[in-house]
């Protein structure tokens, strides 16, 4: 029993009844459950994340950005579908000894995240574990009816898009764990911040939407995602790995030692966009990445699954099969 | 790492799919999120309630079992609100060592739960945890438009109603510890398959929509949930306690020694429905509790606030004040 939090129910009145912001339909999250308005044609979009602390990020990671990446993990669910954000709901199981200072900078960052992404918080519940936190959250957005963007839809041909930079969040892992040797320290900030705060990238999304043929959010690696559209789509991608998107810390690190570009595309939680386009929406995404501000490099072309080959091969400029091992993080 | 089960990716393919019940909005659950049609002139109903190991559950419950709880305190919750049942999402946590068998067992608790109560798994997360095994559920449903029940629109003069059995929850939780001394074989299996395996009133929710004024559903307790109605009403309400319902082996119970009356309506897990109804709706109620097979009791009235009495107050037919210590379970 930790003496210094308070019972559920004041929990609630004091810590996660603003998080609804004003939503009439959450009740101030009072009571058994919100209540959300359909939008004239327009589909619902769920999807749950759970993180737990050890697993999906450092137990001393500062419990704003866990809250954060929390959120943003499944906003980037959301934008891969090329849905805009409606709701949140959250279940959070705290390890007793939890405190109230602790708790308050939690609900900071579910704050500043809804803020500045949009969305309330609608429901919740919270309950004491005698294990590691753990954060469930799901996600509800709107898209057009019809219209949400899935891994299935590439056609051979398609061009291939990423959002963003690569890799930073790997290397943000590494460099959190104290990794990546004599770093300068505004490098390692960077990549630090890149790994604890995702950007979910929901303005891009959801103008996706009528551009691209298949999306997908990248957790498991650039390289894995790739492989999901593929085998989902029933495709193989060829991507050219000099122009894969990376920052300027990165770039410093893959020409220097001890990094190389196939640990990036292999590296997790870089929650960009991944997407493919037909090949006469090139000009259009350009527009859009200049009108959103957002940088999205094309780094390959979708094509026919060759005679012989597997499901989800992913080739390089060479043609050499990019092999990670396991697909995405084993948790089993 | 458990050797016995497997990849992530394989775990979803095998054990999760299925469970979405070919609603093609659920892709499988292979894709970032599901998508969900809205149904003209409803709105959507959501709700969150996390289980964890130990606390909500014991931790030697049958999976199956731990699976339907899961599920249907949150179903109870959509049926408090009047909702019908559209879709759930599953966030699990796994403790390191967990067998497929056990994982077989969970899953088929899951899709009983769903081919009873309807409605399909659309989302999903599986991690694994050094803690306690954790099951977080989010509930959707469907309510006309504006027809939500809530807490909070009980009026001075309504009459107080409540579904099944009272105190039967409780009671098994106390059996499956062993307790209740030399209980008949029956009685202690009855009072735990209720501990284990509540049913949610969705038949009885939805139909209440249009005669209840307020509604709740039974998981804090009979008195702690009906002083939740109090509060959010700013009524008062007076109980009879000889018209709460009891089963046959509570009352056995209760009138043999050991257990009383307060003991039962301040334990938790009934997963009842508690309402309140304008007194001219008694009648439609009797109908509709013959219609649905599942007895409603008349258990009490609510008041104007007395002057002084403190929000929520419930008292006996005698006008003494019924307290619970707590409000609820508490766990922090």
């Amino acid at each position: 029993m930790a003496a210094d939090l308070p019972g559920e129910f004041e929990i609630i009145e004091r810590f996660f009844s603003p998080l609804s912001k004003g939503v009439s339909g959450a009740f101030g999250l009072k009571d058994d459950a919100a209540v959300l308005d359909c939008e004239a044609g327009r589909d619902f979009v769920v999807t749950t994340d759970c993180l737990v602390s050890g697993v999906h990020f450092l137990a001393d990671d500062p419990p704003g950005s866990i809250a954060h990446k929390a959120f943003a993990v499944n906003g980037s669910d959301l934008a891969a579908m090329g849905a805009k954000a409606k709701a949140y709901t959250l279940a959070l199981a705290l390890p007793k000894g939890t405190t109230e200072a602790w708790l308050i900078d939690f609900i900071q960052g579910i704050s500043a995240f809804l803020d500045r992404f949009g969305a309330a918080l609608v429901g919740g519940d919270t309950v004491a574990t005698e294990g590691p936190l753990t954060a469930s959250v799901t996600a509800i957005g709107t898209v057009g009816i019809g219209q949400a963007l899935t891994r299935s839809a590439a056609k051979p041909g398609d061009a291939i898009f990423v959002s963003g930079t690569i890799g930073d969040g790997a290397l943000g892992l590494r460099a959190a764990r104290g990794g990546l040797g004599d770093l300068p320290a505004y490098a390692r900030a960077f990549f630090v911040d890149r790994y604890r705060r995702p950007t979910p990238r929901l303005e891009l999304g959801h103008r996706l939407v009528g551009f691209a043929s298949a999306a997908i959010d990248i957790s498991d690696g650039l390289l894995a995602d790739l492989e999901h559209i593929c085998r989902c789509s029933n495709v193989e991608a060829r991507i050219d790995l000099g122009h894969i998107p990376l920052s300027e810390p990165a770039k410093a690190l893959v020409s220097g030692a001890g990094v190389d570009i196939d640990e990036l595309i292999s590296g997790g939680d870089d929650y960009e966009l991944l997407f493919t386009a037909p090949p006469e929406m090139v000009g259009e995404i350009s527009d859009l990445a200049e009108e959103i501000g957002l940088p999205i490099s094309r780094i390959g072309v979708t094509q026919q699954r060759g005679e012989g080959q597997s499901v989800g091969t992913v080739i390089d400029e060479n043609g050499r099969e990019l092999t990670h091992g396991e697909i995405g993080y084993r948790h089993f």
